[in-house]
């Protein structure tokens, strides 16, 4: 099927290299953006307030509304705005938002809705699921981690991920199921592979969801390993993983050539991360292109949380990404 | 000077007195509406964020900007949530609000322009100084109580209030001066009468600008006693004490002359709280009407905090102050 203007684009997965993605191709005003948001957070500002508010937790949903929000607002910069003093310390105001909004409306899609009017996002942000999940992690050595954060948050040696999995069986949201199928172009990464990127993928009826679709099923590789996560795995073990999850071929999958300051790289090998090793070969899925970029910013202000040094630039993955439309 | 439309009314004062004298004002079309606001308050959620942030109290700010807010909107309706959950709770949402407002604008003014435009607000919401104040109490037997927390969280049988103070002389901020001088009418009460209504009479030039002003000084009476700062007030009294502190003669004196049900009167007497008596006789500046509104509800949605049980009512307060212009 050839995909008709407006193309439909949808982004599975959360955490920053969404929010770059999304940021990118807002820009694009023959885009009909959608941003499926995974529902298994459970760190920092989000988790706290999913463990009082048993609500969804807010932290992805937030980063995507700020990525599409109209810009230069002061309402957007609200949303991203961390408190950094006090009992408030270290809750996102955006967080606060979508939690308000869900206790004052008695549900969490209500509030996404009321949310994006607010922001006036261009596109939606839809939750994968309407119930929170938890991933359950069981490493090479048979050890179990549960929770996101836990996952996240590794001890130096610890054994790689052999299977991720959701703790109890959680099945897709419709709206989410129908924008997968109806996509014409389904982005994946970057971003953490199993917490970021795979976890939004275990929900039953993802898989059936994305083999459904006609649309292009994108991959764009993280430009680092990550401890705990991704240690050693070159690009092939990234694209096998994620075609392990998603249940399906990937059609193309976006590298960047860039290289990176001595100085950047000697500070992501002294926490066990390097630059991801293209072993990819011929492929003639992969797009090699300068896509990285050099500024060294936290994309978010006001966030204290330490997140890679490095990111893709947006426009230059928008670029891509419309390319291959 | 005979007022000319639109006219200029000004409330001093906070509290949910001072939020349905807004509430009621805000609906004539004739008007042109100023809410100056305390910056003693240091209580619950206004108080936490007071501390940590060193920024004005948000609370009164907050009350009067939602009586002035566009109706029937979300974020209004968000600006007065209360969380009730985890560490956020009894955080409002409106105060969380100012609070990430003035940090990213660095400026609590700035901030309460930005929250007044967000929420399209008639009329304006002036802070009565540029900086938190303290309030300093002295009883009658010479003990001291500071802050208005303390001041307001009366152990029985505790002395009266001799006198009220700031810790420190603050001085009135050019625009809340500017607005009284210029006024029609400036409204006080109702109120806690030493919290709320002559808390922002104490700032240097407040006194001095109400005294330039041509504009008519009005007094709306409260319902009941209040233990710790009214007990056994007469009218008469509570007249006495504003007119000191405002440092002129009030030129009208709304009394409700309602009546309530044996219950109302029975939970208000288990507190040591009694109908105001009117002693004002013959007094020509009195006004006794039906103001009081018979409903039994929290003016706020969410707001746990236990207030009076009883309140003016918003429609016959305004009708009665318009009819004094």
């Amino acid at each position: 099927m050839i995909p008709q203007i407006p193309y439909n684009i949808v982004t599975v997965g959360g955490g920053t290299g969404t929010f770059v993605v999304l940021s990118g191709l807002r820009k694009f005003d023959t885009v009909n953006l959608t941003a499926i948001v995974s529902s298994a957070d459970d760190g920092g500002s989000t988790g706290r307030l999913r463990d009082a508010f048993g609500i969804l937790p807010p932290g992805d949903a937030r980063q995507a509304l700020v990525a599409l929000a109209e810009e230069n607002t002061m309402l957007r910069a609200l949303f991203a705005y961390r408190f950094s003093k006090g009992d408030i310390s270290g809750h996102n105001f955006g967080n606060l938002f979508i939690t308000a909004l869900s206790q004052l409306l008695g549900s969490d899609s209500a509030a996404l809705e009321e949310a994006s009017r607010i922001l006036r996002i261009k596109g939606r942000v839809l939750s994968v699921s309407e119930h929170p999940s938890q991933l359950l992690a069981t490493l090479e050595d048979g050890t179990t981690i549960e929770g996101e954060h836990a996952i996240d948050d590794c001890a130096p040696g610890r054994s790689r991920i052999k299977t991720l999995a959701l703790t109890e069986k959680k099945i897709i949201s419709e709206a989410a199921s129908e924008t997968i199928r109806t996509a014409d172009m389904i982005v994946l990464g970057p971003g953490d592979l199993y917490t970021s990127t795979i976890a939004a993928l275990l929900h039953e009826g993802a898989q059936e969801a994305i083999r459904a679709s006609t649309g292009k099923l994108v991959y764009i590789l993280n430009l680092f390993t990550k401890t705990g996560q991704t240690e050693d795995y070159s690009a092939m073990m990234h694209v096998a993983e994620v075609e392990r999850y998603a249940g399906r071929k990937i059609d193309a999958i976006l590298v960047s050539t860039n290289s990176f300051p001595v100085e950047t790289i000697s500070r992501y090998a002294k926490e066990g991360e390097y630059e991801i090793v293209d072993d990819l070969g011929t492929d003639s899925r992969v797009h090699r292109l300068s896509l990285a970029s050099l500024a060294i910013v936290p994309p978010v202000p006001e966030d204290p949380v330490p997140r890679s040094l490095v990111r893709h630039d947006a426009a230059k993955l928008a670029d891509a990404l419309m390319s291959l439309l």
